[in-house]
């Protein structure tokens, strides 16, 4: 893919699993050298650099090639962590979660559709890319399929974005 | 407890475990009818309400008495439901946990210890309870036992809680 791109591309992010980390170990690592954002689950953050800590696993991480580390973590959220620190996101919570197939691709594509449409890659940006990330994810889990995000409106990914601001911010 | 003070107590919080929920149900069941927060775990809190999901089990441990719930997730945060709504605070990431003994009791000491300092149990300050248990609890599982708490110093807290700000925040 990165090949195909006509020059270098502004920003890489890869999505893997356990079968390229175990079968295709050394291609993987040689991709991973141009990749910007690493987007992968917590076992399999564990796997690739053989280290139980997420924060020490990402800085183990950071020496192969990324910039960034997502840890998509399922029903407890996702965890964005680089060289300035960590962000979290929780899921949203529902009380009727039909199908979790494909929350984490759609979660890849809410974060990698937000930071192509926003064109910049700031702090404050990819913490809204995590959001909307959350956001497609919690809706893809709503219905069988893609049979939610078929027929989901503009409208309502910004005000479950919304939500996601009602549901973890506080004053101290 | 609730017998030895005198008029009704201004807020009551509760902390249980499966032995109870087990062995004494009903005398749990009758105690919780005078509890206001209610702060378990998560596999504590499927137990108790004999469901899985934890939105439609905050609805059904509603029904015994306790206004809000508060689900303690270890390494993934903590989550409050009441009927407000949900407000989620991750756990503090650490390179180097040494101890998660009583991390679980020292969110519910600084959540309930705040509360008790702020004398209001609003919105915003049960938020920043959330935000003061799991500070509280992330400084407990920096050394072994309570050793960390024993030399924690008031303002290494504050530090901690526009930490979890920093970690949470983001702006649409």
């Amino acid at each position: 893919m990165l090949h195909q791109v006509n020059g270098k591309p502004k920003l890489a992010a890869l999505d893997t699993m356990n079968y390229w980390i175990e079968r295709t170990n050394a291609e993987l690592r040689e991709t991973l050298k141009h990749v910007d954002i690493l987007m992968i689950n917590d076992s399999e953050t564990r796997q690739l650099s053989n280290e139980h800590n997420l924060l020490r696993a990402a800085k183990r991480i950071f020496k192969m090639g990324p910039a960034t580390l997502v840890v998509k973590r399922g029903e407890y959220g996702a965890m964005m962590v680089d060289k300035r620190g960590v962000f979290c996101v929780p899921a949203f919570p529902l009380e009727e979660p039909h199908d979790p197939t494909g929350a984490g691709d759609s979660f890849a594509g809410g974060f990698m559709g937000y930071l192509a449409a926003c064109e910049n890659k700031s702090d404050a940006s990819l913490r809204r890319a995590m959001v909307y990330g959350s956001v497609l994810g919690s809706f893809a889990v709503e219905k069988f399929g893609l049979d939610r995000l078929r027929h989901l409106k503009r409208g309502e990914i910004y005000a479950r974005a919304r939500h996601f601001a009602k549901l973890t911010q506080f004053k101290l």
